[in-house]
């Protein structure tokens, strides 16, 4: 017995570099620990002679160089200032090789990279708490295929099912609809926009109501997520010939029935919320003005807000005609009347003022303000980034079925 | 609006290391490519002078050489022979630093490593097609938290839920409780084990019954796995306090009531099955035999029968006096007895030849024949591997609920 014991301990160690080490700035490690002053120190243990950088979401302008202490046999960085209470992301590279630090296990893909991730320990009210994982009624993430009628195949989607849905059987929900963008998939909001713990923590303290979140897969020439579709373990890609032309737009009602009909649902406008980040805005903005009464809430979160750039243009004078046979963009300007006449609740706008495509959003706000269309405004600092999008989430999803 | 889609792809390439890349062995790339012959070769770009290694489940004792290639600046390995049709695991070290490999996205946590994976393109017959992402209908593997009365917290579980669950809804299904070993969690089976893509292809071929799969969290000293629980991103342990002290076991009825009550199941006896890997094994051996009306089918895969090689003797011989106060361990061959005589439709024990634990599972096989319990035996190749306990599942889940 003692034998057995220590062969399986054994076989641990053998693929276990470390041990109760500490990423979330309660402790320290080797390669990652949080200072006292709230400053990170960054760590990879290698032999002297190479050319180490950091690249991180903590460090100004993403870049920095490490250099060796020859004392604990590491390449070393401080950050210079605290790191904010946010959810980041870093990666090394040694001699032009990037990888992920082989001291921390907790990685996020971010369309063709795996970063590592940490999460600095928030004071109970900021960013950090609300993405981690505290001790409140925990919902349920699960990952449903759908039949698509239009595309023939069945397609995956993620579903936040709020905490006691599979034991309060009774009780139906609203839904918000919440997109990616170009390069993601059904994981991103889940993964790097941390949508089951911040919605686990909005609304265990009253701040959201308790709702679904269906996370659909926004890229119609796949199934699924690289990896977890029937094209196998392709790498994610960076183009697809129908990204952009409307059909997701136009066949979206079948997302819409699929929940209404696999999950208990609000099934009414009043308890519906579309919202998307970059291509994903200009997805929601398509869909809730093709479908006037589907969704009651709107959330364009630092939208490619495309058309109205082109007022008076067309996609199709950039996309192939064959792939742009879709109503979707016709009578652009009577499709947001009619949108505005059904009087949404919530038409939320959000923007940094870094963002490539703030000047898209201006001219966007400019378009509606002509027509007297009323929209809400969040205007942030930074640019086209997850940090804002998480903080979006977080400043939109308690503004809804109130 | 050429502006921001070209902006967006800027964007996109910036983190896009690669593209179009395959690593299910229908196409080829840069880090992994397979041969028409069936045999792999591996690259890693990096400048020459350093010493690089490939660790992989499809290279003979774990670990090879690569070479530099001048002509593609890159270092190069290729296997002798064709890999096995399995779902592989891999990494890169250079010059003593480990890291996965940096244009495959595809990454498995395995106790406190990230390993990358590929699956080769089965025949479809064969394991790796079993555990493929096929055109059939698919499950849903969803986390859900369970209140543990016993431990007075919330813990963690992932429940694989069959095709059609969430839309035929007056369905009840019978359940396999799945547990994990020394070193994993709740998340080892669905990712390691690709149980949710064993299942769907099984249930859509006929060969298993459709079911529910629960795979609890087995380390009751924590709530979830590291990275998704309360203790936040903290590195997955070697060591807990109260493994092996039975307080899992005893405590097993609460999980099964969630099940249970969360679930649509079929609540009795003939529609429960209890199956673990290594320390799940002697976890099921325990549960099972403690409550021996519960589980009508039971699965010991390259189990830690430690009882059987101390007969008479207890483990508190080998752990603290005070982790041990449950009554587990007391009676066991008269609880072993009443098991038997409860008359299991299935007691099925699967090893390795070459598991260190073969000869503790022949002891265990021994005891039972000297007491005249029927089981069934099924001796494979190979050791204390992922690969024989995905050939378990495939084997076992076949045999249950007919």
């Amino acid at each position: 017995m003692k034998h057995i014991l220590a062969s399986l301990a054994i076989l641990l160690a053998a693929s276990a570099a470390t041990a109760q080490e500490n990423y979330n700035g309660n402790g320290s490690n080797d390669s990652y620990q949080l200072l006292p002053d709230g400053r990170a120190t960054l760590r990879l243990k290698a032999p002297k002679g190479h050319k180490v950088s950091l690249f991180a979401t903590f460090v100004p302008e993403a870049w920095a160089d490490m250099t060796y202490n020859d004392s604990i046999k590491a390449y070393e960085y401080t950050t210079a200032a605290p790191i904010t209470n946010d959810f980041h992301t870093y990666k090394f590279f040694m001699d032009e090789v990037g990888f992920t630090d082989p001291e921390n296990v907790h990685v996020v893909r971010d369309v063709t990279w795996q970063n590592n991730y940490v999460l600095p320990k928030g004071d109970g009210n900021d960013h950090a708490t609300l993405m981690s994982v505290n001790n409140v009624p925990h919902g349920s993430l699960t990952d449903v295929w759908y039949y698509s009628p239009s595309e023939q195949k069945s397609r995956r989607m993620n579903v936040y099912l709020p905490a006691g849905y599979f034991t309060d059987t009774n009780r139906r929900y609203p839904v918000l609809y919440l997109l990616h963008g170009m390069g993601g998939d059904e994981n991103a909001w889940p993964m790097l926009g941390r949508v089951p713990q911040i919605m686990d923590n909005l609304i265990a303290r009253g701040k959201a109501e308790p709702m679904i979140v269906v996370i659909p897969n926004g890229v119609i020439d796949v199934d699924a997520a690289a990896g977890y579709g029937t094209a196998g373990l392709v790498q994610p890609q960076a183009e697809f010939p129908r990204l952009f032309t409307g059909h997701y737009e136009m066949a979206f009602p079948e997302i819409v029935n699929f929940a209404d009909s696999a999950f208990r649902t609000i099934p009414d406008k009043h308890h519906r919320a579309i919202a998307g980040l970059s291509m994903g805005g200009y997805n929601s903005a398509n869909i809730s003005r093709q479908y006037p009464h589907l969704f009651d809430y709107v959330g364009l979160f630092s939208a490619a807000t495309i058309e109205s750039v082109t007022t008076g243009e067309r996609l199709k004078q950039f996309l192939p005609a064959e792939l742009m046979n879709t109503p979707i963009f016709e009578n652009f300007d009577g499709k947001l009347k009619a949108q505005f006449e059904a009087k949404p609740a919530l038409y939320w706008i959000a923007i940094g003022k870094d963002d490539f495509l703030y000047d898209a959003n201006t001219d966007y706000r400019r378009k509606l303000d002509s027509f007297g269309f009323p929209y809400t405004y969040y205007e942030t600092e930074g640019g086209h980034t997850w940090a804002n999008w998480r903080d979006y989430i977080i400043n939109f999803a308690p503004l809804l079925f109130k």
